[in-house]
């Protein structure tokens, strides 16, 4: 069995290591847009755990993002975190005080990285605190979750983005664009094969509170959320099958695999598969009238790899949460547009299709999900 | 827009002109079993189409199977095959007077190569007149017509054969072997991408008294059955869903595209696309706990391309109706049990999956197909 972390970074190649590359590539986005001047977003993390770790040591790369604060339940974290990044103690705060972030003029915005199921009361108390969120996906356990937090950022006038970090990944921004300027004709088809074998059964994402569900929750949603930029359009319908193989493993409401399919208006369907229960599946196949897009792996914190119909895609690899927080940190001060949205609605709309594919696997019907 | 034969031939790189090739193919077949050695099978096709003259020159390079005889409605095209294969006048039957064949000693099976909806009546007269029946896929426009076929052939004591040419694909044969071994562990998800862009609406494959149906009966088929071989089990439940954009083309009864979705008993599962409407889809990919198979393509006329967790499939091509009709002579004359079945009975359970998804989609729910 392969743990979460272990999967992921399969497919990782650390750019530690490779400076040539990493400055091609911050060359590159600095190409695209100045991202690299302009104000530095300074972001506590909450939720010290093993993506925390991952989005922390990305940032030390950031031109325009920079860690400057810690909440965690666990002090000798906290005393780490300070030692690494420098961190002062005034900027460390537990989940008991840390609506006291209020007061504090060296933090920007709060990066919630914590299980599911606590996104939504953290999400309202940052944004009470008058600080911008940054919230890892999925936004919360359901759609209704999710709308409450874009309704109390929205009312305390702060921003609230989703972790998307491959809506800044070069290779499906280049998708995205061959699609938009009409290089593929009339889209058809998207598959998304999104999963992986999970590790330890103790672990919060098998924990229907924690985690809202299973597999969906974690990992299908790349697939759902893949389907929309890679067609284009939002769904219509979506119908979707559950198979549970170890119910020990997998509980009541902690999905193991899940087939689903969603309709489009124009004709489009896509066909996707979450799971914990096999190896390794991260995959984007989008055809079309006049060509055809893959992306292998998809979403993996390495490099992704892709091509189309007009030859391989030879986008250089960046870290994707450095990345995205500079693109963050430009959406937040600049208020620039990304291509694909970050926004707490664009998590809504996940939100909302896994909603349906849970309620399509209990009813065995399609669900219309006109939005 | 691309023909049938066009896209199937797009990946088909002819033997002709190949003869090292093909030599060695034949060595190998050979050197798997007696098939070179035996009685030969003297085959007349029925329905002298494009596919029956695929099979034809195909045969041309068989060591048990021989072309002896013709039925066609079109006397010029009987006058052309009886100079290119060199085909007596007393071999030569129309759709009126075939029935005569039980009196032809030069005929020991007739391949139906007609459209779907002939094929129960055509093979109930070639049984009743003694001869065996090798009929095209799909063997009938529903479930219950094929039954009616295998009851038939039964009675008159004759061998009923499908054309499931891939069932003697090598580098598909192994695939399977892996897995009745053990290579794969317990395979867990299959997904087949069986579709092309149909050309000419007015053909019969368009037409529901013909065609029985639409991708699903032509194209789509390849998936049903491949999840079939690929997974080793019989499906239990199917569900479906059919999306049509160009009703004009597609008429009521005749599927444009179709996504259906198999679960088999021991919690693998299945997700397939069928269609007429999008670009040269022809690919098999298997998940398994230890380890993958990929075939791609998986089941066009061309060399078949596949690899596993173990590397690469290198077994060289030969035309696979060729290999088929040889195998079918061992079948047919020296009771050769295939290892992936090719009878009357397979088809009918690709037949009933078929009639389960038509079901599928038109109530909207998992059709239960317990066989």
């Amino acid at each position: 069995m392969t743990s979460r972390r272990d999967f992921l970074e399969k497919i990782a190649v650390s750019t530690i290591g490779l400076p040539f590359l990493s400055f091609a590539n911050t060359a590159c986005a600095e190409a695209e847009g100045p991202v690299a001047d302009g104000k530095v977003l300074r972001v506590a993390i909450m939720g010290l755990g093993g993506y925390g770790t991952r989005v922390a040591e990305a940032m030390q790369s950031c031109t325009r993002a920079k860690l400057t604060g810690v909440i965690s339940g666990t002090p000798s974290k906290i005393k780490d975190w300070q030692s690494k990044y420098n961190i002062p103690e005034k900027n460390c705060y537990n989940y008991e005080n840390f609506d006291n972030i209020k007061n504090n003029p060296d933090i920007d915005a709060v990066y919630i990285i914590t299980p599911n199921g606590l996104h939504k009361e953290q999400t309202i108390r940052v944004a009470n605190a008058g600080k911008h969120v940054i919230c890892e996906k999925p936004m919360a356990n359901n759609a209704r979750d999710g709308q409450e937090m874009v309704n109390a950022c929205k009312a305390a006038n702060v921003k609230l983005l989703i972790g998307y970090r491959i809506h800044f990944e070069p290779k499906t921004l280049e998708i995205v664009r061959m699609r938009m300027d009409g290089e593929f004709g009339k889209v058809k088809f998207f598959q998304g094969l999104s999963g992986f074998t999970i590790g330890d059964p103790k672990q919060w994402r098998l924990n229907k509170e924690l985690a809202g569900g299973g597999a969906l929750m974690d990992i299908g949603i790349y697939a759902i959320n893949g389907s929309r930029y890679m067609i284009g359009e939002e769904p219509i319908w979506v119908t979707a099958q559950e198979t549970k193989t170890d119910p020990a493993k997998f509980k009541d409401g902690v999905d193991e695999t899940i087939q689903f399919q969603l309709g489009f208006p124009s004709g489009a369907v896509a066909s996707c598969l979450s799971t914990y229960a096999m190896n390794n599946l991260d995959r984007f196949f989008l055809t079309a009238e006049k060509g055809y897009a893959l992306l292998y792996p998809s979403t993996g914190y390495g490099p992704i790899e892709g091509e189309t119909h007009k030859g391989k895609l030879m986008h250089p690899h960046k870290t994707h949460q450095t990345v995205q927080m500079d693109e963050m940190a430009a959406i937040i001060f600049d208020d620039k547009k990304p291509v694909v949205p970050v926004d707490g609605q664009e998590g809504v709309k996940d939100m909302k299709i896994i909603d349906a594919i849970y309620e399509a696997t209990r009813s065995g019907k399609s669900v219309d999900i006109r939005m």
